[in-house]
């Protein structure tokens, strides 16, 4: 079984994004809204938040771990690869800048959280890739809450998205990357923004690519079926928007934070 | 000294009003950010934290308790009394539900967070005071993460405003509640939207009020000076909206989160 989470219900784009390229894998999700966002916390709050999350996966029986949180991604992979040496984990920062490198380009933009662009983590793997390559940041903290409201293509989301993206525009990158989970649902509006010279890396989309390629070489890793959905706060605006996302015939159900908390 | 706690930032608009009223009141601030928002939380865990916010100002010398937030007034003032029963505490719902009764209206208006509208305390609280009060209660979930952003009057935020509020003109109501500690920045769009014939609740503002005119009967519940204000995560961002709202001549700090948790 293939164990996706997330500080919440960004991470649900990458389950969309696998269940188009894996239609009949099983999957289990975990979103910890009750504690969400994780992007303004201490590094070492947001390590035992990750393991807590895969314990939960594991003991239900994930076999493989995709961390679709960015924030995780950025200082928790380590900390999961210590705990869980022989489970196969894919993040969705490496994809991306994988993606992103491809036909070595000049100059990459990212957008993300204040959170994740603050950490600078996209800029440092992208030199790491390409050690000449321009990195262009922008936070658009309104983003996520405008998507959490499905306005995907208000005019108020157009203005703010077009606010955010004019002064990325005019540096002229080759290359954009969607550096958060929620950005996907705006693809539409920021690439009509950023224009057709313009690559649009969707990280849920690469990730959900680099899992498939794993589970069709391994597909004992991927037996059974049916998809579930679990969160520590069910609220009925998340249960909501977990339906509207995940697509159709997905299980929800809620798990108690007693159930995770200090379990790692 | 005063002690003011909040899940965040939004409680500072009460700091705020509080040093119009009292400019030389010792004012000690906590602000959770690192585990906001509160709203979408479980009773129980927002209990905890209330109590261990609660004990770090009392450890830090806080003689008067202030509930900055709506979500913690709603569901967390009785255990609190119950176990500071010597601790004078205010709450933010109770004076705007006192201020918005007065006058015998027939309809009065709440606006607040999705969490905040959905528990229905604005209206339980308006109809035990009026029992044939109509209540028109509407969730706006944008405008935090606007204020946040300090866009207080750009025009996303004046079309976003004005889309919440037309179907609770249309009910033709006679007062209006800000129903939550971030809407008194957004009072004079709210005020334009709903024309001069809606009293506008300013909750940050009547709790105020009620805090200096128990400060003035006690002067010994407020000696000493200063404003501090203590936050579980700082954040570049908090530090900054922190040192705007609150006003000049304030310290800040961070509290880490193990010196609160566990202790109530």
């Amino acid at each position: 079984m293939i164990g996706i989470f997330d500080s919440g219900v960004g991470g649900l784009t990458v389950v969309r994004a696998l269940r188009k390229l894996l239609p009949s894998a099983p999957l289990l999700y975990f979103g910890d809204t009750a504690r969400t966002p994780y992007g303004n916390k201490a590094p070492e709050t947001i390590r035992r938040f990750a393991l807590e999350d895969a314990r939960l996966l594991k003991d239900r029986g994930a076999t493989v771990f995709v961390v679709a949180c960015n924030t995780m991604s950025a200082v928790a992979v380590d900390s999961l690869r210590g705990r869980y040496p022989d489970t196969p984990l894919f993040d969705v920062i490496t994809p991306a800048v994988q993606a992103a490198s491809e036909g070595d380009p000049r100059r990459v933009a990212v957008i993300g959280t204040r959170a994740t662009i603050a950490s600078g983590v996209y800029e440092q793997r992208l030199k790491a890739a390409r050690p000449r390559v321009d990195v262009v940041s922008q936070a658009c903290p309104l983003l996520v809450p405008l998507v959490e409201e499905n306005q995907l293509d208000s005019a108020e989301t157009k203005r703010i998205t077009r606010r955010y993206l004019s002064p990325v525009k005019q540096r002229g990158p080759q290359a954009l990357i969607l550096g958060c989970t929620h950005y996907p649902f705006l693809k539409p509006v920021i690439a009509h923004k950023m224009g057709k010279t313009v690559r649009i890396i969707d990280s849920a989309e690469v990730t959900a690519q680099a899992v498939a390629e794993y589970a069709t070489a391994h597909p004992e890793a991927t037996r059974g079926s049916g998809v579930t959905l679990l969160f520590s706060d069910l609220a009925p605006h998340t249960e909501k928007l977990a339906l509207a996302w995940a697509g159709a015939g997905v299980k929800v159900e809620a798990v108690p934070l007693e159930v995770i908390e200090g379990k790692i």
